[in-house]
């Protein structure tokens, strides 16, 4: 139990290779998601206590998984993909994944420095998207380089841009996003072929939300996008 | 300080009608917001072992501000305007103030069971736009029927509505969003007039999040509504 209980930490579950997953509705989709169950512990045989500890969530659910990390995955800079540039906070990373995924994009890529896919967190706010969306972390400056040399834009979001709702916007490419507070890095906007704002209509809010900020980008491009 | 400590709970807000604020642009942004300061209290001043001691936050910002709540408002049912329908993660809730700030919506309403606006986790999400927006709690059924008594259309997200992005949205009307688990009420779907859907792209996850769903919704009227 011990051992459950580390993996609440990065270091442990870098050090195991392994990972939590908890509640009814996700460990069911683990069976479907090709990933190895090495472990599941139900509240019915362990006991609430048990389950506190080990959890990682203020209310324990009634059933964790451990489940062992899949190899790093790997994809060509084709369709439409997401990149994190240093997103730090989990809730936003989950709920990101958990986007991507609504809308069928191809692949999300993360810089280094972005929160841990595997972070109870992450897991929980992607509602089990982490099962089926690839999330790749690589150099984004890099990546942005590879999606132009394949003949696609590179999109970032910046309040100098071009007004996202009427710009025209393809089916492919790239779409940036940065960090909660410094939004997107210097060398990563130099490698932006398009700068994309969403105007504000008379706030007084300064940015949104990063998830937000994804949310309506991406609902753009797959809404009205593509054949514009 | 053990005043303030106890502010991290919603039974002591009521009593002493009183509500935190943490971090240096937040605590600046309350000499324009109108609202009345009590105390502020600089980690310079008091320590860190303190600053630790009253802080909401995990890691305690450097200041923090005691504030006396504002007296409830009132909207007439005109604009456009959000309605939550049980909102329970204060995450969610100040994401969508943000929002609401960001594209500039006349009002939010909340039912009554819906997280406290004045929980600190909201307060830090909203980015101040706590101070800018007007958050009412009522009875979300009766305000419906208000905005269609006033000649306006109340809109819901569900899953079987029309495409959103096909869709001709006015100017003025109610959005409402529903529990993150179990969506609209009801009671309160029957009050909508008009239901929209916003679409899945081939993707696995079930559903969106509350606050990806407001973002994908406003901008939506904001942005491609209006003029059709």
């Amino acid at each position: 139990m011990r051992m459950i209980r580390s993996l609440c930490e990065k270091k442990f579950r870098d050090e195991l290779g392994l990972f939590t997953v908890e509640g009814e509705k996700m460990v069911a989709e683990l069976a479907d998601s090709g990933l190895e169950t090495v472990m599941i512990v139900r509240r019915e045989d362990v006991g609430e206590k048990v389950m506190e500890r080990i959890s990682s969530c203020n209310t324990p659910s009634p059933v964790l998984a451990v489940v062992r990390k899949p190899a790093p995955a790997s994809h060509s800079a084709s369709g439409l993909c997401l990149a994190l540039d240093s997103v730090r906070d989990p809730g936003n990373m989950g709920t990101i994944l958990r986007l991507a995924d609504w809308f069928g994009l191809d692949c999300v890529f993360a810089s280094p420095d972005s929160v841990e896919v595997f972070n109870p967190k992450v897991v929980q706010a992607s509602m089990g998207a982490i099962f089926r969306k690839k999330l790749i972390y690589c150099d984004i400056a890099a990546k942005c380089k590879e999606f132009r040399a394949a003949g696609l834009e590179v999109f970032g979001t910046f309040l100098n841009g071009d007004n996202i709702y009427e710009a025209s916007l393809p089916a492919e490419g790239l779409i940036v996003l940065g960090n909660e507070s410094n939004g997107i890095s210097n060398a990563v906007a130099s490698e932006c072929s398009r700068r994309l704002t969403i105007p504000t209509f008379g706030g007084g809010a300064e940015s949104l939300n990063v998830s937000v900020a994804a949310a309506i980008t991406v609902s753009e491009f797959k809404g009205h996008g593509g054949w514009k």
